[in-house]
């Protein structure tokens, strides 16, 4: 593990549970060691979380022939370098998103890394909410229709506080501000769901002086199938602590989904009925996409536990049993986030619409 | 009255019941006559709404001494002819939205009507809904601080039946489809709470085969104060009912409405306090806007209320109680917002951003 | 009309509305005259609501042989004798809930009215609520199968004052407090959707001093059928304005709703969908029951329309068309909430169950 | 640990978690064994959770000089014996609510057990959710002003299903059905919350035919300091997954909650605002009860979470950190938990108001 912080303590802890809760585990994880800055703070986490070590320095996890997974859970700028060196070192990587800072350098991590053959997979974690999936395999299946609409909103408000710093407000650490750490996550949602996005329009905007990344950004979307819709993220909404919401309109049904009710799924499907609405889901019944690890029906599940559903998926790709693509992102869908994020910012400064043209590997 | 359908219907009602809600009302109304294409149909309207007489020319009632108000109710396409000349026959005027089937319409009619002198109002009628008064309210004495994003969403899903015919899905009777039904009304909300549009980023869609207007529009907007958000409108949302979604939130503070839910306000406010959430104001309190007319609190009012208090703001402005603006939209606020939505479509065109120009009256 | 304050308007509205919104309508009204104690405001609100006169004497209008019909929207203490009075003169009559102050005067205004042959109706306006009519109407179709459960609450804040005053305060003139002014309610909905109430244990309570009538009472009640479930009521819930919340299990499915929503019904029937869940029913759709008179689907109604429904269904009753139950409610009706009612206190003073016995006529 | 069903499984992912999110824990747990009586099925949960040794006889456990805290998460029946003798063998314990199978088995439990000395704690879990906690510490802090009315209701529709069955339909392995099982958890609220419970009348009730244990509990509660209520409790509500409701009010405030959105409190205070409403306090931040063990704010916690917060708690109190209670219940409150049941089951059926006699140690 890289990075003992919040995506730090989020994996760890989901690499914990594996087994508790998916039994018998496609692997059953070891925690042989894990890297930070600070020698307490590191120290400190190791022992909390239960690895073997920690060391000050990600090399050493690198050069460790015990460690078979590499999860970069670290800032943005320490992303590339130590994850594809992880990979030549023939270890596994999970990276957290977004995977480079633009895509220029997540199209190098996806490049570097995939040529060495080990198992890649890409943060996105929200492919991980049962809702979400459940989502997903009801338009796979048809049940919604052709899709004509996409909205997505990835509201916070923490940004509000002109006082505060991090290095997310640093561009040379994140790359982006809003776009990368949060807008990310829709685009990377409306792939998933309603497919490839083909261009986009946005604006792009500061509002709190003393950042050089940005706290917002408004776009209309356009998928290659042909649906439209909007992405919007900021960090400026107050009042709104984590709101992902999500709607998907299609010309058989619609759903709405709001990450601060992460368990619920607002689905609408055209049926007749004197009874026309919504139906309410509670995405927590025994048939429902990774709810046979937990509890009862009606007993709702946490945000935290979204990592232990990739964690396991990807153990499960390392074994051999499936692939990481396409009910996870890989570090083809990380690049590819990241295009879409980079022709947002070009849209935002050319004040045009800017098709989204990805590269391939040669 | 010109058109006894959905309109007709919802203002007659609102001019009966003036006097039962305001009272003394500003000015007590005589239903003289109605006008429409079909005679017996307005007949039976008259008898029932309690005109005096009917007819199928309106430049009957463009004639009529004893008629000091008109109110156009009629399709887009009889709003100019009609609306201006009974503003040359000395009469105050109500047309619906939009003003007219574009921006060039739109600017002829409120200069012809304003050189006349008369009033004018322009039925932007959610600018009436007690709840985003109020949010104009609070807004405009400085309780969300300086507005950052403002976004709204009108979704409807009547258009998704394909064998639907209507004047709606006509460029010639309509202008535009979604945009100058639907969107505006979100263009007019966000001039009316957080002020002018600068410019717009926007894709205007047509889905279903068979009509020349569109069925959807998604766009980035730009207000001249700063503020950047997003403005859609559509007839595809299966689900959706009348769903107008509006957003704003400021450095202070922010607000989520609902129209489906329109008695409800959802506000936040910075205030420090540990029980940090979104208040449900139910905005039927006899301090709250319009709601001294009504019931007691926590007793909703519909959506036809709406009318009623348009009316009655209007009645007062005639009777020189108040001007029109800002609390309505007057015709030059008809214009504006086409104005706003020629832009939507030309960005569609251009597919780039554009500014928009508001032009003023020699 | 007898009464000018809430409720003489919100039926002298209703009446008024009538036409707008039904027509033809059964029987057109016409506003004779309204009665009232205070002279200058009984005048008024003749002007206002359009009455051709008003009267501080009730038997005056009773004496008038152009009244047909006899609102009584006063006080519970002046409900009995002016009710029957007009009903020996031949003229139909509506009167507020609670039809008396308890059983026994219940009894004698059904008894006294019914003797003389006229048409009579029992303001238990949420019966004419859409959301509830159609709960009325799945529960009466089967589609909830064998009903188990009935909770209702109606929850008010107003009571909390304790520097308020009100005739609603004192026996003399109300009877009871929260008992007969909002429990009556719940109690006459369980009798509309879930058949007849056999017995209830429940506590009546004074909180604020310086009252003689109750502030709360809860309930437990047990329905002939065997449903069993909980009646309470309190003005001292506060945030809770006007929260009449309604729930019904049956074997096959259930329902609840709030008064404060009043549009919308929750609807769950047991299909065996992978998407498990309540349907939010926005109750505007125009197969929906009374939404016929009213606007396009999405498009709520208000608190004060549902008077609107009641009346229309009274003059209907009076035309002939149909009767007056089991749609709405009767003399009968307000008998026997009123007979649950005085169960419900005198099993607050036995401490016991107490069975409810209903009278029969003679 | 005694039991690897649903609550084995609960309690071992929480004693698995209490390092991973406090750090340094008071206490930190080995795993030394588990028991149930399948031996295929409990050397696998030993396995899976990490029990260093599984066996089918729980007096092994209690014979074992390594275990220090006997966690007892069998079915109701096997509660009072193993509990006992671990406590006489000096082990702490933790055992599942509720308690005993009745008032009497409760009491003896709670009298055996307190004479040895050792700590003990009953597993009434939804004190650890964290907008309860915050609801309660509000209520202490004097914020909602005197307590009127408590109203609870615990729905779940599992019961339903004709076809079914398990160990918690039989009286002679459960003691009670609904009643002990859900209708225990509002009653340990209301006692957490308000206070003591001084007397009930209730009405319990089977519906599906071969339980010899209650389907549904219908009560009226009164409350020593003076509010009243309902308690309710059903596996027949179709629709409701797990959905324990509760509400109070109080003469400053109320708030209400539901456990299917556990993590967000209504909160409702008197303060003389325009915007008059309850705020929707989504308990994610870090001076919230819990949450500085777990996320960001808007990131929500699962129903799991709660058993993590009340071995945490437990652990600091056999470290001498605090007490038990009355953060947590102590066994005396879990046995007077069944005291109020108890009542209800004698209320059921003299068919009067009983109250409720607490008795103490000797």
């Amino acid at each position: 593990m890289l990075g003992y912080a919040f995506m730090g303590k989020a994996h760890s802890n989901a690499f914990l549970q594996v087994r508790q809760l998916a039994w018998p585990p496609p692997l059953q994880p070891r925690l042989v060691a894990i890297a930070g800055r600070n020698a307490d703070m590191v120290a400190r986490s190791a022992a909390r979380y239960g690895y073997e070590r920690s060391s000050t320095d990600w090399t050493d996890l690198v050069a460790d022939p015990a460690i078979g997974l590499f999860d970069n859970g670290g800032p943005n700028s320490v992303h590339a370098e130590p994850t594809v060196a992880a990979a030549r070192a023939g270890k596994h990587v999970l990276c957290e998103k977004p995977l480079g800072r633009d895509a220029d350098e997540s199209f190098a991590i996806w490049r570097d890394v995939d040529s060495t053959g080990v198992t890649h997979l890409c943060g996105f974690n929200y492919r991980f909410v049962p809702a979400l999936r459940l989502a997903r395999d009801l338009i796979r299946d048809g049940e919604l229709g052709e899709i004509r609409h996409f909205r997505a909103r990835y509201l916070q408000d923490w940004g509000a506080d002109p006082a505060l710093d991090t290095w997310r407000f640093h561009a040379s650490d994140a790359g982006s501000g809003a776009l990368g750490d949060l807008a990310s996550h829709a685009v990377d949602l409306g792939r998933f769901l309603v497919g490839e996005i083909a261009s986009v329009s946005a604006l792009v905007k500061t509002f709190v002086s003393g950042r050089d990344v940005d706290d917002a950004v408004e776009a209309v979307v356009e998928f290659e199938r042909g649906a439209v819709g909007t992405i919007e993220a900021t960090r400026l909404a107050l009042g709104r602590r984590n709101a992902l919401q999500v709607e998907v309109n299609g010309s058989e049904g619609s759903f709405w989904f709001d990450l601060e009710r992460l368990n619920e799924l607002q689905l609408f499907r055209e049926d007749g009925d004197r009874v026309r609405g919504a139906r309410n889901v509670l995405v927590t019944e025994p048939e429902h996409p990774f709810i046979n690890y937990w509890w009862p029906p009606g007993s709702i599940i946490g945000w935290g536990d979204t990592f232990v559903h990739e964690i396991v998926h990807l153990l499960g790709a390392i074994a051999g049993d499936h692939t990481v693509g396409p009910d996870a992102a890989t570090f083809e869908d990380g690049y590819r986030a990241a295009e879409v994020c980079d022709a947002m910012l070009r849209s935002s400064r050319s004040r045009r619409v800017e098709e989204v043209v990805y590269r391939r590997l040669p």
